[in-house]
């Protein structure tokens, strides 16, 4: 079976460069096109990237080869998709959100689906917001989309936002099984990849921490809801449940966000052994249609006291698990746990990728 | 005035070089005394620290010239009482709980007061947990701690777990002014300094946090009831509000504990302005009395939005001041905030030398 | 062809681990054996490591089953041996240095080949001390250790100390292509990863470094001269130079070792395109016998400017090349450069997995 | 005696900070000036730095309700020493070469002296790069240098890079007692303050170093030659001797520049024991005129083997002296030490106030 070529806006970036190379034997997918900002346009992705390189991975010897076109320029990537090297884009733009907005709309206006990690159209009522494991029936919305907008191939759905992904599959894995939660507070130690290069500055990350992250904790409470939801009338509605209530910091950590979360739930209590066995038997579409990302168990259970750690942790099952640790009752709600998600692969491009092949698993995407 | 002559016990530890730097020009205090473990007895104190000397200030070169006792043998520190050179120790000590307990009952039995920093004794219902502003009424226990258990000159005073000492006070001055909490969850994240020497292996923390830190969570949610609690019956009962439930952390900082905290009020709930003004206008007994140790303002609040941070914020008012940040209203309970404290110095040494002073000004300690 | 059944000594500690997963499928040989401190003996190595495992990628299921032996118990490792299940053995035994010669010898008379990565035997005459591109021929001593220990199937070969494992083979290079060095100046900044665990207290690497580590200068400097040496009238006779001359530091990096080299060339000197062109050049045995764990490029040179760097470089081909950039004249010596190796790989775990396959190939194991 | 009017040219910068701290009680001068890049300028000074100051300790209330004014706008500063409130100026400039230098020049061609950080006048011939204790007498270059210019008041003196620091003076110590050095090699693990805020980002700076600072190693060449030169002919003749080749790393320390030094004499060879010695009555004319800042001991050797280290040593004596550890014999030179300087207090604002003290003591400014 031939790839379906795909191409990466904004992916000289962070996490364009996690899309190269998470995508390096993708079976089902193959970059073949590549853009990024005006700066970047013109040079060959090897040159583009070099001195700004920060995986320990590297990009295929191919991907080196290719130009760099300007992610600005929609035309071009029309250009590459009659000469079938860019049939879909995942988005990966660092611009502004109005900017990345309107340039998004643009691609799928002119029939090139859009899989985006930015955050511009998550609130848009009618895109959705997909974790695959969680909601993949939110995709039902795209028929209505492109009916709505009058587009003939192209569409948007996104990714929510690094921060949540750590606890959105245990919460959903207990509602699923008859526990949903009413309440919860969470207090998370995101990593640095998280903010980009150059990102944060060192000398606010050597013998230190800050306890504030711009906009993330908005993000942590609302978009649980969206995700939550259900399609009505041509638009996604927010489910009400759970409240949420973030603290949201910064750590010395490269990659993998950590998350402390209480949880009161809304009615029946499960015991602690019930909560780990509907967390080791949880699976969704992406296990269940064995899909190329998919993590084979997406919550993982570790009993050692210690953990989940960043470090040790945040690479299970390539990067796409969710580990979890240190259930036990609370004092003030009923349990209390923490929770660990690699935020450039799970948060960023491991979770568009997988949303990628949940839309071509249902058709949207060929 | 002649100074005090004190004792310090574990003085080659961690906490014991913070004691002996912080007490390098007390107005009232001076350090004549120095008791270790047996390995270190009988050296000089300079040479018993020489390559574990951990704190960028040094000590005073007459306390390097002291020679190091075993602090498990009290008749040393009788014989130096007699000789006018230890009317009191501060405790310090690093061994197992039992054993704690044991020695401090012995120095107290033998007429020397005990201000313990050990976690030993902060569950004898006759033994004051004081934090200097907010619980200076529980020294009234001390003659009939005496009394109890026949001590004539002896008894021990102790202070709480570092890990509490960031959002103590401010709940506290939320209290007086008529708005107690009725339930708070609070996450922290907590500096390597709070572990000793060696303390947390590096592999744990470069890249990396550690979720869980032994028996830090119940110290965190028991040990407010009896700071908050009321003498009745000869002993100090323990208060039943607020309710609490505490994940704790460790993170890559070396001094500086931060707690990010959600409160609920028990009934009356005060804005935010009134929240700052009334964490502005706290002051305790320290503060009306003036002692050395007290920092001038016990609440300092900060309005940058990314405040307060452990590099930057730690060593307000000499280490002294819980500085917080932060305030804002919360989606599940009231409000939260973010509270930061020196552990080391507010939450350890500097926190038992204010407890002494506080002791002093009442008239236990001579 | 079946596989050789291979135990490890000192299985459960830090480079115990890492021979535990480089070996997950290694094509040659298996682990069915383990053995470690009499702590670890007797439960299943999977409980052993139990909150002790630190490395991002965990063990193989079948091996978390396996009993762990007691490493100081020869009879069982020979009880293996007779029922197939350990040929030889990988030692990375962390004990004092006289008793790992002792039980590396016992293991040894026992007709149980011993890999080591211990320091104990690198200085005696008749054990080689290998870097498999380097002085593979050193195995032709092992007739000579085995007769004159009158042993009949054991014998031991060591590899040499981390910290060097970056200059030794650009240094070899050059010698080869005639260029050999005459005096070199170097300043090494290792990982933490190098010490164990618990190793270095991370009190000594928050916003620290430490210049000093115990031994390691003098190992930095003598053993080269041994790998560089001649076997004459049955032991190994040293090389006169290089003379080196080594500042060893310990910095806050998890793994990789990064070198600052100054050298002064013995006779003819290169230009810096010659050098570059030597490096690219280099193959030894494990690359023209195609070894399983042999790097295909045991030298990596990078343009860029800023590279080596640990955290990007270190895992260069699986963690066995040494990465080199920075080339440029010196104003003192005639050349200077900065090299990096991967410290429990190619430094230790996949370096003695490298030297076994160099004997494996040469006929010494089966 | 009244104070003399300062002003602080980049105030608001990281080595801004650092003058502003440094001068809060400063015996001679006082700070009534601040001026800053235009997005600065027309602010209070608190509200310049808000969420932009990087330091554990503040600034003097009053310093915080200056205006700050625009740097480039030399007038704002004559009017200012009009006032009376200008004397001479600290130029902590972070712009380009060129245009600091013409700045620099702007300002005292207007009347005002500068004392400065930056680099831009480090290779004007008749600017003298002063080292308070090493050549005081290349102030003498001054009337020289106004002369040239036809200067009336204004003249300019500036201070060499921060990464010499650390062994300028124990090179200059030896030298002075009649054992100059040949040939040094070094090698700099520095602080990411010297990088300024931004500066380094944090992915470089989390489990990395980086092997690689621009310009810095050229600096740590050239820059000693000038200060061991002599006034010849109205311009400052460089030294021949040392040679000095340099390895530039970046480490994750916020505070502190490290420096591994391998140092060959010219002729004749003091020992060890000799050195300390040398190094222990090292005095230079701070000492002897007693000027406010000079540290008691220029140079602080330590006997403890792992020292020094940057974040328990980088404050001794208010971060002015250099500490040094390992003196060692050399396998290739003659002797090789460990040598550290906090590199924004001796090593910028704190060398540079030094410097003006020098000057005033020479009668220079007033």
């Amino acid at each position: 079976m031939a790839k379906i070529p795909v191409g990466i806006l904004g992916a000289t970036g962070m996490v364009g460069q996690q899309y190269i190379t998470l995508l390096n034997d993708h079976p089902w997918f193959e970059v073949r096109y590549v853009a990024a900002s005006p700066r970047s346009a013109g040079k060959k992705y090897a040159e583009a990237v070099s001195g700004r390189w920060h995986l320990a991975k590297t990009f295929a010897p191919h991907i080196g080869g290719l130009m760099v076109e300007d992610a600005n320029d929609v035309s071009r990537a029309v250009a590459a998709f009659k000469k079938g090297e860019c049939s879909f884009v995942f988005s990966a733009l660092e611009m502004g959100k109005d900017e990345t907005r309107a340039l998004e709309d643009a691609y799928a206006a002119e029939g090139i689906p859009v899989i985006s990690n930015a955050s511009a159209h998550r609130w848009t009522p009618d895109v959705p917001v997909l974790i695959a494991e969680i909601n993949p029936d939110h995709t039902d919305i795209i028929p209505i989309q492109k009916k709505a907008r009058g587009w003939d191939r192209g569409f948007i759905a996104v990714k929510p936002n690094c921060s949540i992904q750590s606890y959105m599959k245990p919460i959903h894995a207990l509602a699923q099984a008859g526990y949903p939660a009413q309440r919860i507070i969470v207090s998370t130690m995101q990593a640095i990849s998280g903010a980009g290069y150059p990102g944060v500055p060192s000398l606010d990350m050597i013998d230190n921490i800050v306890p504030y992250i711009g906009g993330e904790e908005e993000k942590s409470e609302k978009e649980p809801l969206k995700i939550f939801g259900s399609i009505e009338n041509g638009v996604i509605k927010n489910a009400d449940f759970p409240k949420i209530s973030a603290h949201c910091n910064r750590v010395p950590v490269t990659d993998g966000h950590t998350a402390c979360i209480n949880l009161e739930f809304a009615a029946k209590k499960p015991s602690l052994d019930e909560i780990k066995a509907v967390w080791y038997a949880y699976k969704g579409l992406p296990q269940t249609a064995d899909l190329p990302m998919a993590p084979k168990q997406p919550i993982i259970y570790r009993e050692e006291e210690n953990r989940p750690q960043p470090r040790k942790d945040r690479d299970a099952d390539k990067g796409m698990a969710v580990v979890i640790g240190r259930l036990r009752p609370c004092n003030v709600f009923d349990i209390r746990f923490t929770a660990l998600s690699h935020n450039t692969v799970r948060g960023a491009a491991g979770g568009g990728i997988l949303n990628a092949e949940l839309l071509k698993h249902k058709g949207y995407l060929s």
